[in-house]
């Protein structure tokens, strides 16, 4: 581009965004469809660089009458400087601006024109000028015309004063002056940080604008802004803000109290002022006109800051409308449905996570918080109770209707049936995948983990914040899951809300995604959360979490304290019965769906009593002796839980157990296959780390398959699978792939044991660490594409190669993560699984991954 | 090779190994040296096959005389099938033999022919010949002619009735049916299985030879064995033993006493039986000769097995002569000088482990065992003592000259003093690398762990055997760290002996080996050791075992505990008093050697202190409310503490325990900067799984060494390196690389998280695991290739890429293991550090490994 395009009309630039920056282009476009936007120059990326490099635009054409410059940066999320208005405006230009707002309007102009040359270009201080303006105020409670005289012969001394030259009387100087400020304001290095976060290159280009000033000054006169959609909702309503006798900039300093824009709006808020619909009906019509109009050709809901002038308006700027997270939903659909942009694009641009605000209950974004403790923003939703200390006293405040926030250190298997009872969880320790985080996501209720700044006292049944303040049980709290706040008392919420704009977004969210979708489901009431979710199958049943209601545990720990192999066999009958039942019920609730049931996994100390008194009611039950127990629990003790013997290991060492659950499975199958669609089951073997563990598990598994067909005279079909979860388990993914149909990454621990890093003790300085760059996010929140995806893509290469019609799925917590949804698309996954309320999150995420890598 | 080759006279074969098999082969060299073996033919592979698909051999010549069948596998170290003697005898050759031998002789030999045929060929029972063989010793004490007859006779007709046929008449056929007979055991599944036990293909190559026999039948004859090397200490001494009249197979039954090869060995022995050298002096003269001329040609000490008839002597076999590993390495040296093979040679020869013999005391390979538990041979050598069951005994055993054995569940760092005390460790729990195993081998004492078979009751004071023994405190046992056996009492031990041929070994092999070998040592004790042990360097300083001394860990319990910036402060101004000093005796210690220093690694909690009464001596001395310590240390506590906040992660979260250690080393270099030869430090950074965690601690380091150079005025120079034990490390090596200028890998960490298995808890069912074949060994004893090799070639790969001038080296256990070594060898490592005691294993195996890969 030549020096002699570097300055063009704005009406011009609409489709050189790249060279006049995307809010020049965006106003050019607006006057395209004829809004009457108020024209000027516009000055290039280019034009700018030369400006910064102290170059004089010796091509800039003279200033006529009255300009405000304005920024235009690369992107318009980047944000620019604030405009400079009022340029122009000396004393031989005053009489012209009289002739058209009258003297006391036009000195007033010129006042404020004076003010902000002079901090803008020489970094005068603003109070000083501001002074003067109070000192007038005292002499008369409105400023008179010669107080206003007074004011700017006041303002032009001071300026003279403290810049040691007089106030320019030539625009022109002005105006390159004015420009050559902007430039240095868009360079410091704090505004280059700022933009930076918001996602700009070091370098961002910007571009500037020369525009006309249009004056709502005047009694008839005025500016605001309006926009025709709910900012709460979504939902089509006029809102807005007006202030007359104002400059655009008047609008939103807050110093009037405003006119809002329609009867139906003033009524609701109580407002007495009348509203621009009472005081300028034609201009509110103009108004409306003009938003549909920028609405459509910008194509999303927009704000339109305006001056009004008489019965004309002038559009100063349109931006997106308004909105919170939910109303995103209904504002995307609407203009989709509306044939402003495709159904791609309404799918496309909701940020998945935000629909979270659409599935729970929220603290109003308008509330005021009393922040008690700052923790992980573990299950999202907020939830209002008094604090409870121990899982009984929630069953109790339960069953008196009492809603419980439960409050642990951390919490364990033993807290769950507490979790059930609750309505949120508060945890002062663990991280984003600890316990109470993945339980309480899997439950859909509000979590927050490692409140480290809150200390818990159990003995004396207190909390004590930071501040010194203390909680007791009985205390109402509300914990912001989604905030990752817990906040004193009860503030304003609002509710969930999945409406017909949710479910249309999601049909077609359906439509566009070709990676399945399941759930990490371990019950049939998990099943059926993820039903009502439109999940498209179970991916990861724990079966373990089946073993810790009340009857069952008793004889999961005879099972494991068994001295005999009679009384071993006698305890594993009693949970073949059980888990046969658990099957058929969570096959049947599934049915036409593929169910993934994860064979034992956890250690199995993890199921034995801890207390002296559990351990003595386990060994009068055992008719063992209390010595007996305790030694045989101490002699399960692991230094390392995580690295130890739970999982295959525990299958290969012990294997009645899985060939117990093998044998619950098949039998449930061959219950279910009078059904329409009987179920073919997949069994997937955790913690797998050397390909023999898979050969020993899977003779075995099919052996009892072979029994139980025999018994029962049925053909029934199953899958077998493993879960790839440990670093050793990925890199033999191919030797591993020849012996099963489907590998499912185990993503919490492969990056557990590939960062050496334990979920529930990374809690403590993951914060530190995210803050310190070290790491760029959470790795257990969003997947660690350099080190585990690099895993996770060596051996889904490997194993398709050994083995070209394996199954590709994740299970982990990051099978509920945008952006680990992408990754997962990119390495071509058939599906990933996620908690029951994450389901639409994933499905939407699968879509844009979809639509993404068309 | 054509049908017509594949029988050959035996003597013609010496370069035929390939196709007539070991034996035969080295049959034919002895012939060829002149050595007086039997000849006879040698049936190929090939021809052994035809016989196994039941071909009859037509080009196989008439049998002539009396022969013996042997055996000749593809290689020696497979074992082969018992050798079928005295065939050809029969009716009609019968007179032939008595002309030869005499009519007693002659008919024990077709006694016996007529057993071993029916037995080997037709599989009668062996007890029914017996049977006979004692019915006539009940008519007269020893066997008459006529009782020879009849048992001949009633042979003849056993073989009859069983087998359903009379016995053979015709030699040919008695060859043709033994040679299938023999076939046919080769072929046995268990045969196989034990073949492939010690090595051998599937299906293993066989050649078999038909073997004139030489009978030793007679008063003036008989058959021996001779080897002329000490079996204990590889020495050059005559040992032998020798059965008159007598075949060859006789000599090893143990029915009769065998005399001894001379009189020194027989008045050694306190036997009156007159030896060889008296009753064959010429004979024993022959023997010597063909024993050294054996051994030269077959480049190794020989037991030779002979007949000797009159004044001649027969060599049937020369196998390698018996030997201790600890002999092994006095012969490999004395025939190096004595130029029978080079000295490349001599160090192959050795296997590296065996060296462990000649290092410690042992159980002495004869003694009689009493095995009360085995667990795992975690510290090699043996030690008898007295059981005790707390560090405090240990001491006071060790004050009274009593020599202890500690015995526990496991050892953590409060129970060093206590192993420092002891002469042995035994713990009922653990692995290789838990912490009892590792302390255990650098201290050089015996060890056992994870004796999971013992039953150990603390609060009694007891441990029971898994047969219900039980043992007390002051009870005396043995551990044999090399078996990996806890022994009643106190069987017999042999010495440490690093003799003359063990350093003349250590020093060939220095000069072989290009690859460095380091010690892991903490203490200037260790790195004396270390230097005994002629290391290249200290290859891991763990510091914080410098912690653990009694007036050390109080200031670093204080340090951690904490509450206020000046408390800390002031214990870390007494941890930088200690830590200087430390360093500069260790530095002053490897002068001249390059020393890696680790920055601190545990996670904090494995400081403080775990009993109540503990805690409340820590509350007094630091002025802190008891409840106040005892929170504090719970706010520490992890679940998976090797997954949790240690390692660089305490770095960079408290960055003030580096900089003081960073500090105590660069001013311990400051002191030493006057020494011919000051040091350069290379600081060690830890637990790396980002790369902003290396530029986070290099900067603070940076930072003190400049602050450290301006103070001082000394510009010292140092190196800063990174410990690879993530499996992120390994794969984000290629960044981390760039900040630093070494690499170690710490494998046993990457071990565990890379199959994700705590070293300390997979003791367990490691035995399990590695019986079942799921590893085929030890990850945590011996590298894994496949797996964590893998990960480290993947880094060193993309290191290298890097930075071309990385140095490279590896610091887990697997540092002193000889097929990990060759692993660093090939992945072109600069150095392996192992545990001081393993120093000359290391050494041995680093020569080894570069000879093979020459």
């Amino acid at each position: 581009m030549g020096q002699g395009q570097s300055i063009q009309p704005i009406s011009k630039v609409a489709d050189q965004a790249g060279q006049f920056g995307a809010r020049a282009a965006k106003l050019a476009m607006l006057m395209r469809i004829g809004l009457p936007v108020p024209n000027g120059l516009a000055l290039s990326f280019d034009a700018t660089q030369r400006i910064g490099r102290g170059e004089s635009l010796s091509e800039l054409p003279k200033t006529s009458g009255f300009v405000a410059l304005r920024t235009s940066p690369g992107e318009a999320a980047w944000g620019g400087v604030p405009a400079m208005l009022n340029l122009g405006v000396t004393s031989q230009t005053l009489p012209g601006l009289e002739a058209k707002l009258g003297r006391k309007s036009a000195l007033d102009v010129f006042r404020r024109g004076i003010m902000s040359y002079g901090v803008r270009v020489h970094g005068l201080d603003p109070e000083d000028f501001e002074n003067l303006y109070y000192d007038q105020l005292k002499l008369s409670k409105t400023l008179t015309e010669t107080g206003l005289e007074e004011l700017v012969k006041d303002s032009l001394a001071l300026y003279h004063d403290e810049v040691g030259e007089a106030f320019p009387e030539n625009p022109d100087k002005q105006v390159q002056m004015a420009l050559r400020a902007m430039v240095k304001a868009w360079s410091t290095p704090t505004a280059r940080i700022l933009r930076m976060a918001k996602g700009a290159p070091e370098e961002a280009p910007l571009g500037l604008m020369i525009q006309k000033m249009v004056f709502g000054l005047g009694p008839e006169n005025g500016a605001g802004a309006l926009q025709m959609v709910d900012e709460g909702t979504g939902a089509s309503s006029i809102t807005g803000r007006f202030l007359p006798d104002a400059l655009g900039q008047d609008a939103t300093t807050g110093l009037r109290t405003p006119h809002l824009a329609t009867v139906i709006e003033r009524e609701a808020a109580g407002q007495t002022l009348p509203s621009l619909e009472e005081m300028h009906p034609d201009g509110l019509s103009l108004l409306k006109s003009a938003t549909t109009a920028a609405t459509k050709v910008l194509s999303d809901a927009q704000r339109l800051e305006f001056t009004l002038i008489g019965p004309n308006i002038h559009v100063l700027d349109a931006i997106p409308a308004r909105r919170t997270s939910r109303a995103t939903v209904r504002i995307a659909v609407d203009l989709a449905k509306a044939g402003v942009i495709s159904r791609e694009d309404a799918v496309l641009r909701i940020e998945p996570g935000h629909l979270a605000e659409s599935l729970h209950p929220q603290v109003d974004p308008y509330a005021t918080r009393t922040v008690l403790g700052t923790g992980l923003a573990a299950s999202p939703g907020a939830a209002t109770g008094k604090i409870v200390f121990t899982p009984e006293a929630a069953q109790a405040a339960q069953s008196q209707g009492d809603p419980a926030i439960l409050v642990r250190f951390e919490t364990s298997p033993e807290d769950i049936r507490g979790m059930h009872s609750a309505v949120a969880v508060l945890t002062v320790r663990g991280g984003m995948t600890s316990h109470a985080a993945v339980i309480a996501r899997g439950l859909g209720l509000p979590c927050v983990v490692g409140a480290s700044d809150l200390r818990l006292d159990l003995r004396k049944g207190m909390l004590t914040t930071a501040a010194g303040e203390t909680l007791v049980a009985g205390d109402i709290i509300t914990i912001d899951g989604t905030a990752g706040q817990a906040l004193a008392g009860a503030p304003k919420m609002t509710q969930a809300e999945m409406t017909g704009a949710f479910t249309e977004l999601m049909n077609w969210a359906d439509e566009m995604r070709s990676m399945g979708v399941r759930a990490n489901a371990d019950t049939t009431q998990d099943a059926e959360v993820a039903r009502n979710f439109k999940v498209d199958g179970i991916g990861l049943c724990r079966t373990e979490h089946m073993f810790f209601q009340d009857d069952r545990i008793d004889s999961m720990r005879e099972m494991i304290l068994a001295n005999s192999t009679e009384s071993r066999q006698d305890a594993l009958a009693k949970l073949l019965d059980m888990q046969r039942k658990d099957f058929t019920e969570l096959l049947r609730t599934m049915a036409g769906m593929p169910v993934t049931i994860r064979l034992l996994d956890p250690p199995l100390h993890e199921f034995l009593p801890h207390s002296e008194e559990e351990i003595a009611t386990l060994a009068t039950a055992m008719n063992l002796p209390v010595e007996e127990v305790m030694a045989r629990a101490e002699d399960l003790h692991e230094f390392n839980p995580m690295l130890g013997k739970r999982g295959v290991r525990v299958g290969v060492t012990m294997p009645e157990i899985y060939e117990m659950q093998a044998r619950a499975i098949f039998e449930a199958v061959v219950a279910l296959q009078a059904e329409a669609d009987p179920p073919v089951p997949e069994i997937m073997i955790p913690l797998v780390s050397a390909t023999r563990e898979v050969e020993l598990i899977k003779d075995r598994v099919d052996a009892v398959a072979r029994d139980v067909r025999a018994s029962s005279g049925v053909a029934f079909a199953y899958d077998i699978g493993v879960m790839i979860e440990t670093p050793r388990g990925a890199l033999r993914a191919g030797d591993i792939a020849r012996h099963c149909t489907f590998f499912s990454f185990g993503t919490n621990d492969l990056t557990q044991m590939t960062y050496g890093l334990s979920r529930d003790d990374a809690g403590r300085f993951m914060r530190d660490y995210v803050n310190l760059g070290v790491f760029t996010e959470d790795p257990f929140h969003s997947l660690d594409i350099e080190g585990v995806g690099e895993l996770v893509l060596l051996a889904t290469s490997r194993a398709r190669e050994a083995n070209p019609d394996i199954k590709l799925g994740l299970c982990g917590e990051h099978g509920g993560d945008p952006a680990s949804i992408r990754f997962c698309k990119i390495a071509g996954f058939d599906y990933v699984s996620c908690s029951p309320f994450r389901v639409p999150i994933a499905r939407l995420a699968a879509a844009q991954a979809s639509l993404l890598s068309r």
